[in-house]
């Protein structure tokens, strides 16, 4: 951008930076009564008034400044559960101008060095249930000068670090409750979460207080979470998962009371925790309800507080949705990534729809994009695509919470790979799908799962949703594989249920039917059974293992 | 603001700025078919869907530019009621990277010509119906060259402008229904809006994109007006009047149909488009509520679908908020001002007082204050005072929605007045009142009210409350007169009731005692029989006249 012209019209409005402390300090005095609920598997749970949390959290950026010397823009990293003390963090950290780095305790160890060595982080706030993960590592973290443990957990594992030990609440104990938060530039960097790619190293997304800020304001609008501080929120996707959707930063904007599991995630405690509890509204990944729904049917319990759900992280089964509407939790879409801060959409139906046929079909897509998000679909050629619901194309977005980049690259400036950041600068997401004239994106496919055949777009979910409605296929993949004619072909891997007869033929002719529609040019010519489609750490079909196994031959494929 | 340091971790997000555009891009498409529902007086209202709106405002400025060579911040002032044209305007003119000069029709012509000519605007778009405010005035315009008259009405009172002089319509009609939105910089002028100060001459607003930008996000959150595309907004409060309390804006990014009542403002018309059109929200001033109360008790009509009232403007009378709650119509308060966007505040109860006795008198205050909107409170010596609802001082607010300065001073410098902007930035309201802990604003008088006695404040409303609660006063008005020894005391000016043989001990005597409980020090000293309280032309007390009176001796005063 370039600065206004010197003649120009002057806006005499006051230059107010959008900064996380302002976030803070709106939320630790306006809705000081307002609380952090940290569950502790005992009788009571830990209650902390946001107003504390204000306190704790300028006592801990002292102690960052004064006794571990955090200065500029060092890096402090997280290794903790949803609790208080991580909201402490999520606020104090940025708030003092240096960055938070959320550590995801599910990565495996050697991604985690990767990832704590590329941001050089000078500290780690780390709970003691989780010094069994980090201790190990240790040693290699050459840039780790500070440790910091919080909550309970044998510190014993620590013994020999050559990073300094610090017990959390006595590191704050006794400052002063008041910081000068700085006042910074807005598009200072505040935080940062790598993304865990599955091919290539991680990469980082660096928040800035900007993107949060208006972040927070959009979490906080009618059409997206939209909660009051009548709400309590059981923030169940972790901190260390996309800030957490947003939700701390988003809720200390209206006093929306906090109920954080901790390390409380099973089916069982979280079921006590919301009829204890009663939040009003909960987040997490489809998963985390399936197993939610299993407990409270082998169990029932009153769970009649919580009427609002924000599912994400993949797409919700209609029949998980349908279940949680007649446990009265209503559930909504919200479709996001690491790179889009998260929340890109929300799928709130449209005015016409509510209350009628049309509403449920809305709720399945992945929702509508807010102001602040702009989508545009790029087909097979780099063409843009019609909103009409039915051309699907890469989805690719901008906006001021998105990514225009990733952090560092090997020669220290920001990595803008071609395959995820177009030359205008939009994010391209990877996910393949459509949208339809008022703004409603359903999602089909990553975009590497997608069929390039003579410049166009085969749906591998669509191939595989067809195939699996058959009555004798229990399971079925369908990957792209190289062809000389048309660029690549549907390869159809099949897994059939026991005593199945269906021939490829009779599959094909299926696929062909008015059962479901698929156009003749999409039916794939190669078809091959196997025992069972090879599936991710979190069960999703792995595609690149069937197509590696297809590469080097292992596949005994029929070409009709 | 300083640039962040080059060694810096850089932010890696997308650097989008906030511009008016986008809100209309999105508006138009996402939200297309939502609708501004404009009242003509016929059967049939004026229906227009936002995505019509979209491409009118892009023919409307690729006409300004082509046709009337408005470039770069040239001003395009309207004088127009609220309707689809006018909402053409707001998008129109700022997304081109013009400046909208909304002009007040209320306001005596002398104010009218000032204003004009201290913007220098270039072309005005006017109704047809307000020309024979306009006409008359047109000789003083010299930098007017154009004049868009859109809507109904005779045009034979431009015979002989010098101005050339266009019809909306026939301008717009085949022009390109887009337009290539210019990148601006978010902190250029948007558009601007004189205050009408009842001493000096009127001061101009300039809004930023980013400042309407972030006023509209804040609008649509929950704490806030928090409609959705489910709702219809009857739209009173002028376009004219401080953006229309940012609703044009706010519910592009939303979906939010508007319901514009042109000149139909009188209370007839108001509750026959509330019957017909159905909306569920309205935004008005006391005045309009008043009497849209009368015209329902005198004929009452189906106003069912009308569930939530915005009050603005003036505090709203409680047995008005009582009267509405009746009809089912919630009143929720809101304060503000044309130099904060307007929305500062917005009386949502909090949730601990809804539903309990407690929830009426919080709605009786001017509300609470959003995330984004900075408050304080200013001693009669510039002292910070408590936020505890009792200790009453100026309100001062910072935020990235507040003015820090006038548009154009004498010298061509942006005006600071420091009767209006404190040292540091902050604009100092005018108002004087109370915060609660948890930042509920209740204000008592303004700031010029107050009577300045040794150090202490004491308020000239509470007196005049507390003296026309005694049965023989039918008025009363208390002002600040000089005193040697104090600085300032107050004078109690009193129209006593007919046949009243009240004399003023006994009077005093009242506030002292325990009905009134007025602190000793505070009792006037001063006392007056007048035979009416001056007014000003909106029926409020009109102080500097009595000031005046007694400086010049015109009144007959008894000091107790």
């Amino acid at each position: 951008m370039s600065p206004p012209r010197e003649d120009a019209v002057l806006s005499t409005m006051q230059d107010v930076p959008l900064l996380i402390s302002r976030i803070l300090t709106h939320g630790s005095s306006i809705h000081g009564t307002s609380q952090v609920i940290t569950w502790t598997g005992e009788a009571e749970p830990q209650r902390r008034s946001f107003a504390e949390i204000g306190a704790r959290a300028a006592q801990l950026a002292n102690a960052l400044r004064d006794e571990l010397g955090v200065r500029g823009d060092d890096r402090v990293a997280t290794l903790m559960w949803n609790n208080a003390e991580h909201v402490e963090a999520y606020f104090a950290i940025p708030s003092m101008g240096a960055v938070l780095h959320t550590l995801n305790l599910r990565l495996p160890p050697e991604q985690l060095v990767w990832i704590v060595n590329h941001a050089a982080d000078k500290a780690v706030i780390v709970n003691g249930s989780l010094l069994p993960l980090l201790a190990p590592l240790l040693d290699k973290f050459p840039t780790l000068e500070h440790i910091v443990v919080a909550g309970s957990g044998d510190r014993s594992v620590l013994d020999g670090a050559h990073a300094q030990v610090h017990e959390y609440e006595e590191l704050i104990a006794g400052r002063p409750t008041t910081y000068d938060w700085p006042e910074l530039d807005e598009r200072q960097a505040a935080a940062m979460c790598y993304t865990s790619g599955t091919t290539g190293d991680p990469k980082g997304v660096v928040y800035s207080h900007r993107s949060i800020y208006l972040h927070s304001m959009q979490v906080n609008m009618t059409q997206s979470m939209g909660l009051t501080d009548q709400d309590t929120s059981l923030v169940v996707v972790p901190q260390f998962h996309v800030n957490a959707w947003g939700l701390p930063h988003a809720t200390f904007m209206t006093g929306v009371n906090l109920l954080m599991p901790d390390r409380f995630l099973q089916p069982g405690p979280l079921a006590e925790m919301i009829e204890s509890e009663k939040p009003t509204h909960a987040a997490a990944v489809p998963t985390i309800w399936q197993g939610l729904l299993a407990e409270l049917t082998a169990k029932p319990r009153d769970v009649s507080s919580l009427t609002q759900v924000t599912i994400g992280g993949s797409a919700c089964p209609p029949s998980l949705m349908e279940a949680f509407d007649k446990l009265g939790m209503r559930v909504c879409h919200a479709w996001g990534m690491t790179e889009t801060s998260p929340l890109g959409t929300v799928a709130r139906p449209p005015a016409h729809a509510v209350g009628t046929d049309e509403e449920f079909a809305y709720r399945l897509t992945q929702g509508r994009f807010p102001a602040g998000v702009e989508a545009r679909l790029s087909g097979p050629g780099g063409e843009r695509l019609p909103w009409d619901g039915e051309s699907a194309g890469e989805l690719e977005v901008r906006g001021p919470w998105i990514a225009g980049a990733y952090y560092n690259g090997p020669d220290g400036e920001p990595l803008r790979p071609a395959d995820k950041f177009s030359e205008d600068g939009w994010l391209k997401t990877g996910d393949v799908g459509t949208i339809s004239p008022d703004g409603f994106l359903t999602l089909t496919d990553r975009a590497k799962d997608v069929i390039k055949s003579g410049g166009e777009w085969i749906s591998s979910v669509d191939l595989e949703n067809a195939l699996m409605s058959h009555p004798d296929v229990a399971e079925a993949a369908v990957v792209a594989v190289p062809d000389e004619k048309w660029g690549e072909r549907p390869l159809a891997t099949v897994v059939l249920k026991e005593g199945s007869t269906a021939d490829f033929e009779s599959l094909r002719a299926f696929l062909a039917s008015d059962v479901c529609k698929i156009a003749k040019w999409q039916l794939p010519e190669r078809w091959t059974i196997i025992e069972a489609v090879p599936k991710t750490s979190v069960g999703k079909f792995d595609k690149k293992v069937l197509r590696r196994r297809y590469a080097e031959g292992e596949l005994d494929v029929t070409k009709l």
